[in-house]
């Protein structure tokens, strides 16, 4: 195993909590848990076909549309202004609970977050979680107009740190998102903080973690 | 709106009923329908996620290794037997009943399966369902290695047929195939046997129908 000289995190689900999701979809549902996984769900899917279909729509406009077709699916109804306080809650986030101390721990060593989300999207994460003092480099797929697991978002953290891909350690809670960055190249640790069954998608992480004060150094 | 020259049909859920994967199932679950659903959902997600990440396998692997992650992940237990009990199921479906009419109606024009299938999967599908005759050509994204909704896949079409894709129409029962299809050009309608709610992809059917019968001509 090669050394870590470096980190790449995906964010939401990994730094970020989206708890906050789930509350904000008390205002539409009695089951908003319900809701949440199936808008997940969707935006993902969303995501994927869109990458494929190369008809590349930023991550605000597609997780809004996955929160409109799910509100058909679940025969809820919601007006704009609730539609508005649904999709505002991405952007007052909060980290999950050891994440500014785990990143204290390797502070000094060049550290980035990697996701699908707008650049917009991510700075307000950033900023309302308090992580953007431990995370120099926010890089967005925004900037290749395609989604994960597409190998031109994984080159994104390579890149930026100036780092091959091989000495950098990417950090996921998603299964998939993991089988991604193990594919391109990188060093990879699992975060399974739900104790999900490991994806069959032909690569392993490197390691597997429950949460993010058990990372690797 | 263009005449239709030629169709080209997609064929899980659309020609072939998958019914009979839910009663292999019982097999190993008193709960054969979420099996399926699940089974279903992780096999579709497979199709992307390796398409997205340049690492094809076909749909033979790649719904055997959706499978097996199933059932772990509704911690069912299946021998290698069951396994092979309930991919065989793949191997002989029957066509929805209003299929064969359908098709006669169409009868001299040119028409086509396009499907994720492997050659092995369609050509068993197409004989256990009896609609060979019927169906002169026989499709597989295998000859492109990706999957649907890539535009590659959709070339597929109007390159055996030797017709445009606007002078086409395709026909499936999957909302995220229908938009895939449609943003490459063709004519698309979308049987929408369960009532689901349209995707929100940005692109829409043609025409929307509930049974193969209804085919516009």
């Amino acid at each position: 195993m090669a050394s870590i000289r470096g980190y790449v995190f995906d964010a939401y689900g990994t730094l970020f909590d989206v708890h906050s999701v789930v509350d904000a979809g008390r205002a539409i549902t009695a089951d908003p848990l319900a809701l949440s996984l199936t808008w997940r769900q969707k935006q993902l899917e969303y995501t994927w076909l869109r990458a494929l279909m190369g008809r590349y729509e930023d991550f605000w406009t597609v997780t809004e549309a996955a929160l409109r077709w799910t509100i058909r699916r679940l025969a809820l109804s919601a007006d704009e202004a609730q539609i508005r306080g649904l999709m505002d809650a991405y952007l007052s986030l909060a980290c999950f609970p050891e994440v500014p101390e785990a990143l204290e721990r390797i502070e000094g060593r060049p550290r980035a977050i990697l996701s699908n989300g707008s650049p917009r999207m991510l700075q307000a994460a950033v900023a309302s979680s308090g992580l953007g003092p431990h995370l120099p480099h926010v890089l967005s797929v925004d900037a290749v107009r395609t989604y994960k697991p597409a190998p031109a978002v994984y080159a994104l953290g390579p890149r930026a740190l100036g780092i091959p891909a091989g000495d950098l350690l990417f950090v996921s809670s998603n299964g998939w998102d993991v089988a991604g960055a193990k594919a391109f190249g990188y060093q990879v640790a699992w975060c399974n903080r739900l104790g999900a069954p490991e994806e069959e998608l032909g690569v392993r992480a490197d390691f597997v973690i429950g949460r993010l004060d058990q990372l690797p150094r």
